[in-house]
């Protein structure tokens, strides 16, 4: 997996996860697409797919453009989700 | 500002002086300096310093390793924290 570096002490990749997990049920959530969340962000629709994936280690930058795009704070796709 | 770009839509860098502050904040309150948190995160003190004056576009994957450092949750570091 030449994508997925950074397994290192603190586990930072536990964090990739609860992101991943974040981006996924809230696009859901609004009905929107890959490629329709790519557009609203202005990030690639790979990249976004990578970082639903846990694969990419996303900087803060574009955490904010992905929340706004999705309308949540950015911290809101850090923290874990609640659900059902 | 070489260092100062990504004033873009969406202003993202709202989210880079965010945390900038809850570090400065967090580091004061535990009475720990640059140098103490650059250790115990193993993240250089320069860039250390960069990120708490708003200048690095920091990756979650490091965000992690301060978070960790800190104590707190790594979406913490991107909520406001209430100060009197």
């Amino acid at each position: 997996m030449p994508l997925h570096r950074g397994v290192k002490r603190n586990h930072p990749d536990e964090l990739r996860d609860i992101l991943a997990r974040n981006l996924r049920l809230l696009r859901a959530e609004r009905s929107l697409s890959q490629e329709d969340l790519a557009l609203e962000s202005g990030i690639n629709r790979t990249y976004v797919s990578d970082v639903e994936r846990g694969l990419r280690n996303i900087s803060i930058d574009n955490l904010s453009r992905l929340a706004k795009a999705l309308g949540v704070a950015p911290w809101q796709l850090l923290s874990e989700i609640k659900d059902s």
